[in-house]
């Protein structure tokens, strides 16, 4: 079959390897039919996570199609149309009992492109099948429900569930990618007063705007502290750190009123500074979360009754699988593509 | 009236000074009978809260007997005896409103010692009265409820209800100072199945045995991440910081288990690092909190039923005022002098 | 003064009264503005409130504008524009203190219009005014905020909040009436997938529709519960009982999941069956609750945001106060009338 | 292999049947080593549980160890020591998920001794291991951990989770029977200030008493209503039914404070009624609950400390297996023989 494999720092290459096969009877293989990139594997190539090891296939979003279910799989069959989200569960452990698969503790957890094969291929060996992948309703298309393995739970889990957005709140979101316009999209579901979007690449803030941003803010043009003060008044309730550098985090830390709360979700390889000299005293709350993927059933529904479109989050797409290394070229130049999610259309 | 005041770094004095006269018809004018001293008490001695003003009288935990109530006061009568919480309240901002008393907009919060006269004194002006101070039930004595006015509300609201400790939770707390064994106390009122005590003071860890921690460890004599790993497998569920330094907020930080949570409860004076570049991927929670002291009614009532016993925190007794300066003498020493908590009977 | 004023049951009479002064230092007089009726004004018409003394002024919802405040009035002066709600706060209680109003120990909670003389006249005393009244932003009208008083308050209060709706819920709302109206449009602010609305009455469920409404049931035409196993698969998470009467309550609790919860909004007046036979297996909660008031800081600012429109629910206006009889004659033949809300404007 | 087998109404035989096999590839055997009798096998013999079919064998709570584990079973190994809990769970239904295992939609939940062969026999089919059973520490006896299959878990669980038990609470329990006496013992854990048993035979207050009780009222003695007044002002915070008939659920609801909870965990056989016109205005809360076992790892681990110790609640012993009638005969007169929890070991 074909796939995007690893081979170190900058160096992704479209090959063809041997079909994937199940090891153990709880796995089950799963043909792809849809597939995206997403910016942990623009970290991959940069090195930045040195946990996978050349050869390994990229990429862990996908929708497909199952091929052949394990022996003990009892949930799915051949032919079943299922998304495979970036975490996988075990089941058992007392992390997926609370449902952090995230967190599990017996191999489970985000091992796609990163521990074992992932996803950017024609066929994947999905482990705990049972417990990890979810059928899809014949009347949602791929591109519906893509971007639940990832970005939408990512977005919605670490930053607004976490976050503890309730009704009336104002939330500042800094990061306006597609992890930042996911907490955006799925934030509205909370019901808050206001939603602020934070971003230097005004195309990013123009497609917050177009998914339902109340304010947009540009720090290259604006002073953000400034302006949070005069559209809150004390600061937001809320706010999502959604870039992972020290900076934003830090600014994050600055917007937030006394008993705010700010949720991470970005990616740090860095230290940052927590100024407890005067937060000490503020009741701030942060938090930080891999996503588990809990949501992934509660979003599904949301899509299918209509309340929720992340066919926006698509600004280009290739088919067929011949054209990864393109949706790769435009996806890590995407500012300048004015991109924001690729699909790959495997067949 | 005599009344301990602050002079400047290094420069408190027992003075006599003018008796407190009623400013709004909202304030109280009482009697202190039992005073205690506050490590936040040293620090403003040492300079390090320059908010103070020379010429304030120190202090913010006392009982006392209500001497004259304004005329806007419903709730209270010359004679009630009352506790006189760290924290005042204007009850009507939205803080307050919502029990965040010490992040009230009005001018309430943490005042006394700090922005107006102290409760280190014979008499002092109370505001807000309706809205702050306790009744204090006749069966009990001062010394029974004196510790709820900051040290217990703090242990327990900062540390154990931010921290969110849950049944059957392992705890960590830094630090076996008054606040750290206030946390102690209260924590068992949440059902954990261990309580560790992190301190480098043998004495204090002994205190901290007798008031029933599970396990007691010693930095200087323990690797105290290695021990806690050995007691609880994958860290504890909360860690309480009560010690307020960058070493101990980052030692907390390495002992919770992934999903665990860190409740600072220290004063801080300088910025901690917080290594997001490996626990933005382990689901904690970073928790900073002022006391509100929205727990005193309940904790009160729990120290009526005989379930909570503040005593052995008072280790020394003075009487009468004129031995405040003893007092203090003590308290600065507190390790020297095994001193715990220390009270002054006004009269 | 002109006022409403309650003579026994089925006898309500326009009469000039005296005007009110102040009798407590916490009271401020306020003159009304814009006035509304509400169901439960027609029960106490019908003699369902024993409490209510012949003599009474009716009515418990109201915006205008402060007259004279008492003494120890400190958030409100002369000419300020608020809102009177339903309900009044002591501030010093401790179901005040945990944001219970409703539930006040010291002679707040609902006493307009039932223990006291009520807001359907030119003047009122209203006592607790600090810690009862809000103030309006001069931006918005009258009848922006009117509803908050009660409706929007109470279905989001009793019905949404109590009733725990979650992102991704069902959620039957019984009875299309303000109240039930007022739960629905509140509703959507908790993200629910769908709101389905159950009423005899279909010009309410074509309000309902207007408002928001996912689905509309008629149980004249339809099997109600046959119906909503057929939208929901399990049943809904949440049915909202906005009735009153035991076969409404009693078609909620049938209508739930396992897991569900029935949220009592209506005003009952005998006891109903719970079917303890069957669901003591099947994971329910059943709440009651009284208006507190406490969310009408959030509804308004979100009203000001412009995410909540609560003027749909005015169908019918009255001006001068003598058009009041008229607006009673109306309001209490609704259905005929295709009236939702009336509004009085006073001057 | 023995097993006490149910005939139908009041027929209960001891037997000789043939041995369990494995079914689906996911069960386990288990040979039983310490089993117990609950209050619903009393139930099933009146005849009050239909589905239970002539010829199941009874029970639903033993200790055993795995004679043998289908081939899809991960977590657990031939000699593995186990406890078999009431409720099995399927792992992945939406139920399950949520730890809401007592509602399985795919054929867990209460099935042993109910819809298939019970546990009270010397070996056991176990469906669903890997998600159902627990292993037991080394360190603890059979009868450290044998009430954690049901009672332990259904009197914390049913009524100390879902009641909302929090410190400082006032709590009544109604029915000092083996889940009430298990609700009083978890409860503690809750940190409450008071906790109230109420039953009308003086040896189980007796128990209760030794257990840890703060009062015990015989309501053959006294006014409870009026007592729970005097010992608490408003009423409890939380009421626990744990009888099963419509006067103690009535009782309860008389109890509670405005806002307090009725958490009904008593088996009921007939509709009871909720006084709503008086309850309606009273912001309380009434819920049901079917044990789920979630909290079986959290109370191990609490026994494992020696924080909980069940040992008090086995009143009777026997061996070996045979002796099953005479356990059954004492355990159906249980005031008669002041029993309590009767332990049948089997070997």
């Amino acid at each position: 079959m074909k796939a995007m494999v690893y081979h170190g720092p900058g160096d992704r290459r479209l090959e063809t390897v041997p079909d994937p096969r199940i090891e153990q009877s709880s796995d089950a293989i799963v043909r792809l039919t849809s597939i995206t990139i997403c910016g942990t594997d623009l970290h991959i190539l940069k090195g930045d996570v040195p946990a996978v090891k050349p050869g390994t296939i990229l990429g862990h979003e996908a929708v497909g199609i199952v091929e052949e279910p394990g022996s003990a799989v009892t949930q799915f069959r051949r032919g079943d149309r299922v998304l495979v989200p970036a975490i996988t569960s075990c089941g058992v452990c007392e992390y997926c009992r609370r449902q952090m698969y995230g967190q599990c503790l017996n191999g489970g957890g985000w091992i796609f492109g990163h521990l074992i094969n992932g996803l950017q291929a024609e066929l994947a060996r999905v482990p705990f099948a049972d417990t990890s992948i979810h059928k899809v309703p014949d009347r949602l298309e791929d591109a519906d429900v893509l971007f639940l393995t990832d970005i939408l739970a990512t977005g919605y889990e670490c930053g607004i569930v976490r976050g503890g957005v309730k009704p009336g709140n104002a939330v500042a979101i800094v990061g306006a990618g597609p992890i930042g316009l996911s907490a955006l999209v799925t934030g509205k579901l909370h019901g808050p007063r206001a939603i602020i979007m934070i971003d230097k690449d005004d195309n990013r803030l123009e497609l917050a705007t177009r998914l339902g941003a109340d304010h947009t803010l540009n720090p290259d043009k604006q002073d953000i502290a400034e302006e949070i003060m005069r559209l809150t008044g004390l600061g937001v309730d809320v706010a999502v750190e959604a870039v992972g550098v020290p900076e934003t985090f830090e600014l994050c830390a600055d917007l937030i009123r006394p008993g705010g709360t700010v949720a991470n979700v970005g990616v740090h390889g860095k230290p940052v500074s927590l100024h407890l000299e005067r937060l000490w005293i503020k009741d701030i709350t942060v938090t930080t979360q891999l996503v588990d993927g809990y949501t992934i059933p509660l979003l599904l529904q949301l899509i299918e009754m209509g309340k929720l479109d992340p066919k926006p989050f698509a600004t280009h797409n290739y088919q067929p699988f011949d054209r990864f290394v393109e949706a790769y070229d435009v996806f890590s130049k995407a500012a300048e593509h004015k991109a924001c999610k690729v699909i790959v259309k495997a067949a």
